[in-house]
């Protein structure tokens, strides 16, 4: 079959299954995506059987925890085919088009393939909004930096300044678009600028969630990009985020996990690193603080490397080069607060930006924002024109 | 020779040779205590070379660092001649006497055997100042909980609570009876009351060091018992505590380090554990914390086991029950704050104590103590009448 067709059959699965429905994930790995849906139009469960074998796992979103192969995939031949009836395939494309958002599958030049590494579980294709180019060309490397949407300020600063430093020397920093330490990880990396961030969204992209987070999803968007494997018009859920999280995982050579209380979604992350043989890296906290007791359990039961910053984390990946892109705006920055500091970080090398656009990135207020430009500008670290905010040097 | 001669002599070599006298312990291991001391008195260099091989170690704390084996020799033999000439070993018995400090030695039954595997580093003898015995018998095992002097409330509290929970499962405590973190694990101990708590004093007996803790180690001294291999009238100095920290190490079969900066002396204490293949862990705190700087560096660069509080410290203790002793008294605790609560630890369970007793204990002023108290009576926790506080149960 022509690579287009193999392409539509991806983008047809990601219409008709779940991201977590194994089945499928199963019968396009073993019989290829287009012969795999002839059978979900077509087989038999007992030719289905026969044709992927009798080890059929169970999808624990969807299925009744049926033991019996047969039955699992009677199960999931009803589910595909009700779909299937339903999908207008050429329909969903052009609305995602309007929408601006990209399909990418195996094959396509921008295709990660990091992907492949989850072999099975790799998922039919990619969702893309915006334009960064998700297998990361000419970044350093790149890490993922999760952690729970319960975090303490504690966990969102170093989430924010461990992404920033990480970013500054050229990491892509990936994250999950959530509340709390997702969001400082996202804003720190973007703060940076030196290298993209990119959110894998767990919902479709034609609806930003969650919605207390569209400015800055928006933001990365528009400078970046936002992932999903889900196709627009799907509502996030508790099953659709632990299977992104695998996507998170595959996707960064590292995962870092800032914050996480003993049974935090985060730890899902980490443990499909773990699977992916990707290094796990956990940042400690006080012994009192719950949002750290997950962080904890990763380093001292499962091997996890406890880090403290950007530079322990550049440790791990051998690709990094520690001194690239560090250089001079570094030096003067000692001259600021750490607030101040982030508000010079998010004013790009080269570019203009305004007072607004800082405000989402640094998640202050405009009113601090000018205050802080103030003395930046003091300090002749940036030009003000207007509402145009410019680096004063580079 | 008798086991009192032996006696003598290891006493004798305690006042003529430092702690950290490399030669003095050589010769002692080689050639016994007796007889290194005849060869201390007699022997020519030639000769002492000729009976104790050719590689003679340098001792950092007196010599000029002579690499040549033989003048390293003639070095010791005059350091230890001058001090020969004036020691008065009887007198210095006699006075040890009168100040209640007894010598222990090896072969003494209440001579602490985990000492011995320091092999040719082990101390002399060991002066002791209290009734405990420095053998720890009927303790279900024994830890150091060690860590800077300059140490953050954070890190108090975690070494204070930690040690309580070790106490009252009948772990002995041994710390170095310095500010800070080894104050809070002593305090800590106490409070609990169920398991003995050891300092180990860098100097002599006889004058307890520092001396903002003499209350403190009154009271260690008062119920449990201070111990030092320097004879009384010996000042503490920087090498005699690098060389005490080997002493904590071998006497506990784990070592703790909750808090230390990045070059402490608590990591001496953890890399001398290291030797001895003792384990050894460490608390975790903000990566933000300097104090805590120490700590993630064990668990990143030296396989120190990280440990969140007793329980997980307890797991490192092959002998320990983490059940025995909790019990009764644990479940009231939770109607009160964790102040009140240390107060009600600190309060022996059969006997009386008083006001100002618990204030040394917890280290809070008189009228805290009284107060607290008083929600503890309130709560029909403790009793008191008059001066004597007890506990209401048990």
């Amino acid at each position: 079959m022509s690579a287009e067709e193999d392409r539509l059959a991806r983008i047809t699965w990601s219409l008709v299954a779940e991201p977590s429905d194994a089945v499928a994930l199963l019968a396009r790995t073993a019989l290829g995506a287009g012969a795999a849906l002839e059978l979900a139009r077509e087989a038999s469960a007992a030719e289905a059987l026969q044709l992927l074998g009798g080890s059929i796992p169970g999808d624990p979103a969807t299925d009744g925890g049926a033991s019996d192969p047969r039955r699992r995939l009677e199960q999931a031949l009803a589910r595909w085919r009700s779909r299937l009836r339903h999908v207008d395939v050429p329909a969903q494309l052009a609305r995602a088009e309007r929408d601006g958002i990209r399909v990418l599958v195996p094959g396509d030049p921008q295709w990660p393939t990091a992907l492949d590494d989850l072999e099975v579980a790799a998922p039919h294709c990619l969702w893309v909004l915006g334009d960064e180019d998700p297998c990361l060309p000419g970044t350093q490397g790149s890490v993922a930096v999760v952690g729970s949407r319960a975090s303490s300020p504690y966990g969102e600063d170093v989430a924010g300044g461990m992404s920033a430093a990480l970013a500054s020397r050229g990491i892509a920093v990936i994250s999950g678009g959530a509340y709390g330490i997702d969001a400082a990880a996202h804003r720190g990396a973007l703060a940076a600028g030196a290298a993209p961030t990119l959110a894998v969204l767990a919902g479709g992209l034609d609806a930003l969630y969650p919605r207390g987070n569209a400015r800055l999803l928006e933001t990365i968007r528009d400078r970046h990009a936002l992932l999903s494997e889900a196709p627009p018009g799907t509502a996030p859920t508790r099953w659709r985020f632990l299977a992104r999280n695998r996507l998170i995982a595959a996707l960064a050579q590292v995962t870092v996990v800032v914050e996480a209380s003993w049974r935090s979604g985060a730890l899902s992350t980490a443990r499909r690193a773990d699977d992916l043989s990707r290094t796990v890296a956990a940042v400690p906290g006080p012994v009192t603080s719950a949002a750290s007791a997950g962080c904890h359990r990763l380093i001292r039961e499962r091997g996890a490397v406890l880090v403290t910053g950007g530079d322990d984390v550049l440790e791990l990946l051998p690709g990094a080069d520690p001194v690239a892109e560090a250089a001079g705006p570094q030096d003067e920055l000692d001259l600021f607060s750490p607030a101040d500091r982030r508000v010079l970080d998010a004013v790009p090398p080269r570019s203009a930006t305004t007072c607004d656009r800082l405000a989402v990135i640094v998640d202050r207020t405009p009113e601090e924002i000018r205050a802080a430009l103030g003395r930046l500008e003091l300090f002749g670290a940036v030009r003000i024109a207007g509402e145009q905010v410019r680096r004063a040097r580079g």
